[in-house]
């Protein structure tokens, strides 16, 4: 087998910790082209840049193998750039992360993070992301690099589904309790019940800031909360069909059939 | 039964003509308050904004009943403001749009008016995006009025199922054409083939342009790209659970079971 090409994307920035851990582990599976943004970028979901110009230079940020570019779009911009415009081939594996911080459950589709790796599916590549249940920027990212090893193999030795990218998601461990191990889930029917910090600017002029708090309605045992509340690295197939499939029947009966 | 609190909400911004028509047909329908971009905001998908503040004032931009607030965020966090912090109870019916140009197939996971219309979804508010194939700022909503009357009574009436949206999307009329009528139908399964337009700015330094073209490789009839090249209005039920529950077993098989 010739040398795996692997794409780098994340939501938080070329300089973020979570990617640089990343491009280390990567390095060793294959020949590693990053292109991510030039600052955070979280919450970005699925935008993309069409009103706007995009700018893309190649970098050097260490002394490892890897070739880089910081961009100033959006995380799904970057994987659009590099498939379409900076790689001469196909890569045979696309990652994003390690994000700072959850994307399991309904996270993931606000995340820019899980967005580029839905985007590398859309464009045919093995795709996933890498998530941290930490958001500090010294995050400790040692016990994540198992199980981004254990599944990068798997991945490229065997490739994904169709249209299918993995959302993994990787509690913080606490001092003298191991991880468990992978476990494949759903995502769990969870929300953030939020509230608008309502303030007041120095000219008189108000302005919001977005706080909230997660909530976890759903109490079954097969969805990443539980997994996660259970110190379990998360695992969840996700697809860009967004078509409610159980609902084609229900939606006839109410516009059409009457 | 009281009268209805319809949430109106786009991604082309607050003064687009779209928007204006949708307001124009909702005021008919219930009390109506509008939060909506600022300006355009097409290509966001699912963004939130949580790395900066929030502008949302209340302004008059027509004669109608409507209370309307032009907000800085992106479509996403419109409806999070309007839910969360400017409307007192939650709204019967949220609409996004209508948007000028197609929301169809991939365009979902793209689209800004679609993200509302899921977000409305999220909070448990029967929700319905609209789109017309037609993205001229001059474009024709006449003949789109008639399905949007109707989708909108139907869903006024009796709800949609739980995390579900609808993505409507209306074919641009041809002269002595008229449209068909609905069609229930499932995302096709098309993509954009991209290219980027790389230039250099008067300071001699690259900068890229997205471009590209839609392609369809679904040609099977139960599609909204079927629907509307045969000059139906698309509807297409739309969830948030992005599991691909088919791909369970197969990645559990990968990565668990050896």
């Amino acid at each position: 087998m010739k040398e795996p090409l692997i794409l780098i994307v994340n939501d938080d920035g070329i300089s973020a910790p979570g990617i640089r851990k990343l491009i280390k582990i990567m390095n060793d599976f294959g020949k590693v082209v990053v292109v991510a943004p030039d600052g955070p970028q979280s919450g970005m979901g699925h935008a993309i840049t069409i009103e706007a110009t995009i700018r893309c230079d190649k970098v050097i940020i260490d002394k490892r193998s890897q070739i880089e570019y910081s961009c100033s779009g959006t995380p799904v911009d970057c994987v659009k750039l590099a498939v379409n415009q900076l790689l001469d081939r196909k890569p045979d594996l696309c990652v994003s992360g390690i994000n700072h911080g959850s994307n399991s459950s309904i996270n993931v589709i606000y995340s820019g993070t899980m967005s580029a790796a839905v985007e590398g599916a859309l464009e045919s590549i093995p795709s996933v992301g890498f998530s941290l249940l930490d958001y500090a920027h010294n995050a400790d990212f040692s016990e994540s690099e198992k199980y981004i090893r254990q599944i990068t193999k798997k991945v490229l030795e065997n490739g994904l589904d169709s249209g299918v990218c993995l959302n993994v998601n990787i509690p913080k461990s606490k001092e003298g309790e191991e991880l468990k191990g992978l476990k494949v889930c759903r995502q769990a029917n969870a929300n953030w019940e939020e509230e608008f910090e309502e303030r007041i600017d120095p000219k008189g002029r108000t302005y919001y800031w977005l706080t909230g708090q997660f909530v976890n309605y759903d109490k079954e045992t097969d969805t990443d909360e539980w997994a996660l509340a259970n110190h379990y690295v998360s695992v969840v197939p996700v697809q860009f069909d967004v078509t409610a499939h159980s609902s084609l029947s229900s939606v006839n009966k109410l516009l059409i059939d009457e």
